[in-house]
């Protein structure tokens, strides 16, 4: 029942044109879906702004489009997440504003960027080959508004560089922190600072690391207080909590 | 080396009594943990406030008394997880401040309790069996100065309970959703609200829900944004993070 | 909005008291739950005559006691499982009809039996250390208002006195085959039969059955089509299952 | 020992060409498999319609079309599943039934289509990924003569869309739902419905979801009654238990 | 110290060109090996006509030829086990008594095959997919001197098929069971024969197969006495094992 | 139908008392079991002598000693394994013949030891903590009629001690070897004979042999040829197998 | 063959009452074990003054007690590990020089300790919790004659109580690392010092930490070179490694 | 704040251009990593010679090159590990000391190769399998300034060739020992020698060995005093472990 057909229904009603009980009856019946969608949409409008998402991986490169496109109809901005060279090919060539962050396998299309946060994200990883996961992270959260800082290559085995940074990392209001191997980075971290710390195990390693199997026991097992954490390689995910964390730190 | 130390060292050094060399020397090779300290003293300087926590598990009551005794030599307040029977009586006979939460197996002493902040953390569970960790995560995050909205008995497979409840989860800056089984209630929660959700699964269950392990792994693969998820059973630790966040966007 | 209220709302709409606006606002603010408990009385009412269900496990019996009661305020009938000696005797002595299933750790308080569907259920099971499961299934079919074939001591390694029983297998509409160690029978079952199965592992066993994993496993992968599996001793599980199956087959 | 054998054994006793003894001993030794053969095919009987099943990975085309021909010589109609294109191209171009159903990976070849029973069966997916299990058990089960409504893209995460379908689901007699990553649709669906619910885990998901495991194990530890579940990704399967189900419900 | 050596020593000793200590200590400190190989040797001589095995996987083709022929210096039959293709090619380029068996995926080279012994190692497996593994079986077997009664096809969920074979499973001395997805096959036939099984879980299977896991841990977890159990898809070590009881059976 | 009654139908159908048509359908329809239970009873005949087995753990001692009085009304002995102190108190008391084998955590009561066969079976264990499985294997061994050869404490990391009993090893038919921890012994044992080795993983261990399964990961991967493997602390099992070994060997 | 016997049989070839053919036989048909022993002897003395080990856990006191009378017959100190307060004190009462170690669950007799070595193991743990652990490989490498550096509470959330005992942690030749939950403090300590660390991860920790599983496999995947890892809680291997490792470098 | 900077402020401090509060303040505020630096730079002179490691899977050829050519200005040496051909052939191509090991899959660049030091580490694995884990262990012990003794092909299940190399395994000051299957070689060899042993579990094997699964468990759980173990296929940190014992035995 649209708002349209409740219209037309409350006035039928009043014109005695139908009895009470049909009305009622219409109202309950309502699929809950229609009161539903406007509940959504009130939520939706809270918040907007943030992203749709498009997960590439398994998709041709023509679905992908095709989504994108349907997409970015009533949308400023869309990310499309684990894209394949291909994909990335595609998406450039029929969108202008469409840009591939290789690095992170994403490609970003944003029409209007938003206005930045006042807050910043810190997103630190150990070692080069969290740097895809760690940019997953940080493009989803700059697209969604925010200041990322990127701190890289300070493991727990070498803590001078980690110390050397101390306080670029608690400027931030809220942490990800990116480790593969045995995952220690985000205790280490969380002891540092006094702000949130969303861990991300990735699943870089070999041998009984179990594809990050063993950095997700290491992060949820941390002896830090303030760690959270996401799906093994889930950068998308830690950038978008962050950013949920950043907007309630920003006053929103 | 103490300030104290350092500044005789210096005027010495004014003074001639000793080499520019040893000066050098002298800063170089002080301990890490000295000039740590005072990172680490304005590091604690910023989260005052929070409690200092003692995990009762596996300690005697009297041990427990005594390091409850020597942390509030400095502490206004302290908290007590995993705590026995005899654990909160041997307290509650020495401190007048003592407050057994039987549900929740804590033991709270607050001299003087942090005043409120201006946000809130909803606590959602399921299941009446999740209520002791949703009782840790409760009792935590208001000994840290946060207003607690509890929600219980909304599981997902009477919707209508939950769906019933939805204002009340939209009004709360960070939510933490208890559950075992099979963990689905974070999901659920996180479609309908747009603000952080902190997942934790807890041991409830039987058969293949191997000690939790079932509702964790959901957790983690949540198909809704915004989820992050502490170690089974940990209500303390999403209490804390809560906390953290909560305090964020109260703009501290 | 309860109905009488919807019922002032509208009236005072057509009195012209209030606004077409304020009243569709006031429909599509409706909490969800109003409109959704509704829609889960109809769904309730459909379900009726089924059994309201109490886990005993990790209540004391006083809980169990005052949750009985409270439910049969209401409700014909009453099934509870996991019970432990104490729960039972508190239940009988506080309830005439209250009966105590011993072997399948069940009370079960019936105040007006329903009357027996046509068909039946087959619960079938290998050793002796199957049978708790096995009875928790057919005390939970039974209460359901289902006849219940029982068929014991039918194990794979002894096909002769499986085969014995084909005829009764096949009568069943609908089977539920207990087994633990290396769970072949529901396989060796379904493969005789045109029904379905419904396989529920028991964690009988020791050293590599993994507390019933082993039998899970081999369920799932189970060779005869038409298998469904539950989870680890889950016979109440596959006894509401069946009857389900066994109400359709029934004709309700 | 065919009928025909057994005819003249009979008539050559009872013109004494040969022993009592030796008759009996015939009997008894006879293979358990021709009198098991009758018992088989009076179950055959029973199971009319239903399609043999072809497994077509790790076969070859060459494979697949010479068991499929072989089937054809008694059969009405084949399912085969888990083609490859090449499989599917071989059929198509040999057999003029042949249907290739894409996104299900089956080809169907039903030379005389099972007249629909009364009922319907559900099959209900959250995302796009998960539809080719989903269409793997809707083929299965139209090919054994069931009408199936198809309910996509309602995941947990957006409940609005499921709930916008309620009245579907529960018109279903039986369904199946399709799920990966954290598998909570089951629960949520069997909260609205009061008819049996098939649950399949999908593979889809990537770190921690383990190729499906976390779905599994969510689904067997259900909240919901009257949940049962198949292997993961076993489309197939759960066609084919929802076909048995429902053909019961059309009391044949 | 060869025994040209020790005679010369004791010689010298005699002749008194070296003391008892030097004697004495040049026993003691005589490489274990030396000793070891007679007695390793003695051992060699009792295995003698057992084929020596080359597993293929991992080596290229001229590097198993190289073994094979430094074998064949010595040996009167070389196996080689997980042969592909390419190896099959050079080996029988190279060697007339080179034979490819390619369901096996092994190649024999028997130059003067062995007598073959009286009794009978069966081999049994239900479904095709299960024939690499169970044809590796047979091929060992046959190699070392065995007859190899292979049943194929004899599923659980048809057990028509298997119980028209009984008597051909009780005439051997040693049965070999091959079977994937559930492994619930050992189990039934170590039912109906009294002589020992050995069980081959096959990694055939998809979803919570795991890779042949489900099977194994079924097997393990057998109910019927009288089964022991080998790796995953390890036909090699079946057909070896059976070997060995069937030489005991034979009186060698 | 029983001999006598098929009898009596083949003479009327002789004497012309019941047609040909009765007479093959009799037959047909004769149940399995029937037939089955003629196949079973000859199968039984062969396998004659073998004790009757009754496993202990979680059976009252009245339950116990039920079945096992029902057993030797027909059998000249029983095993009852995994016995309690109470369980054997109880045998005790009620039957002259009842041993307790303490270590072995077995009773037996054999009214006519069965003559010992020529062959014998060793049994090997590491360490003292293995005894008790070594024991149940042993004590089964013995009861079916086999000599067992018992060699203790020759663990892995004191090779000499293994070394000193190579003529023991090599003496007997088949060995059992039993090992926790690392579960090594089988494959050092199975190079060192050329019989068959039955491998037994015990549950002795702590930390990472989670139960046993590190043991028996180790046998189903070992390098030596001729190992198969029974389920973790399945002394019983494999007691049997090597029973049914021993029994080829010795040309029964 | 002792080396009495050998020498008498020397002696006896010489004067020529034994040939030559003998006394070769009598060396090579020498049970290995003998030659082997003295093998071992020779080994053993270079090993002199490391302590025989009892396992105290599942043994009676008493049995406890006679072994280590009979070790303390030949050797100069016994350690027995996992020790019940019962072990203890009937050890106590019958040896004056019996120290229980309450922390380490450990019984020490020492009736002539060895001299100290030079250079010092580091034992570090974060918690007390890890305390027991770290207790045990302390109180074993100080009866193997090392000096123990006990370094404890500097878990890796609180980096600067870890960095103020750097030059300590240093100054050991080998270093001992516990710790449970995350497992991360051996990274850590690794990538501070140039000598070799053995981690040892402890079972302490919940829910996701699996019985120590999280940290073994953090351990085990670290980054930082040159750390080896022992079984979860194996103090004493720690211990022993460690103590292997110092004396190399104490240039025994 | 580098030396020549604080002795600036001293001096100025000195010429009281700036206050003591200042001089301490900056001290204080000095960021942990400059005197962090300070104090890993002395360490980073006590572990000189050691070679800086890449580990080149994952990376392309060109950027191997770049960190490599980048590390060789201030380094005499650099080792690469697990190395493609590309790679390979790429460093080869543009650096005369590379040196491509095939078979360890390394690439070693040594402008000026470390005097060896006097102890041996021996490398000791069982098949030809296990020999790219062991060749990595061995050449980064010999860049390391280390003798290697290598000694293959002597598994469990062919006792007399690991025997006739005792002496060389007890000739060395530590060993490494790699295997694969069911992992028992460390075991083994660690009871015939007094030196550390550093176990390497490879994942060479199939079925039931888990990608090397099998082997980490055994050896973690091995019963011989002084095994430690590193990851999975892990030569390079095996090597690197060795190293360090064999500086302290050779007392530098």
């Amino acid at each position: 029942m649209t708002t349209a057909e409740a219209t037309k229904l409350l006035e039928k009603f009043r014109a005695r044109g139908v009895s009470r009980a049909k009305v009622l009856q219409a109202f309950q019946a309502a699929p809950a879906v229609d009161l539903g969608f406007a509940q959504v949409d009130t939520h939706r409008a809270l918040r907007k702004g943030f992203p749709e998402v498009i997960f590439g991986e398994g998709k041709t490169p023509a679905q992908v489009l095709k989504i994108t496109q349907k997409l970015l109809q009533r949308e400023q901005r869309v990310l499309i997440t684990r894209v394949s060279p291909d994909h990335a090919r595609m998406l450039r060539k029929r969108n202008k504003y469409a840009v591939h962050h290789q690095l992170a396998r994403c490609v970003t299309i944003d029409k209007q960027p938003l206005p930045k946060r006042a807050g910043t994200i810190a997103v630190v990883c150990a070692g080069t080959s969290d740097l895809p996961v760690a940019e997953e992270a940080s493009v989803t959260a700059e697209i969604m508004g925010n200041r990322v800082l990127r701190i890289a290559d300070v493991g727990v085995a070498g803590l001078h560089r980690l110390l050397g940074r101390v306080a670029e990392l608690q400027s931030a209001n809220v942490l990800i922190v990116v480790a593969g191997m045995e995952g220690a980075l985000p205790s280490v971290v969380a002891g540092l600072v006094s702000k949130p710390v969303i861990a991300v195990p990735s699943s870089v390693g070999y041998g009984a690391s179990f594809g990050g199997l063993a950095a997700l026991l290491a992060m949820l097992n941390s002896c830090a207080s303030g760690v959270t954490v996401v799906n093994i390689d889930n950068g998308f995910g830690a950038g978008y909590a962050a950013s949920q964390i950043n907007a309630l730190a920003s006053a929103e």
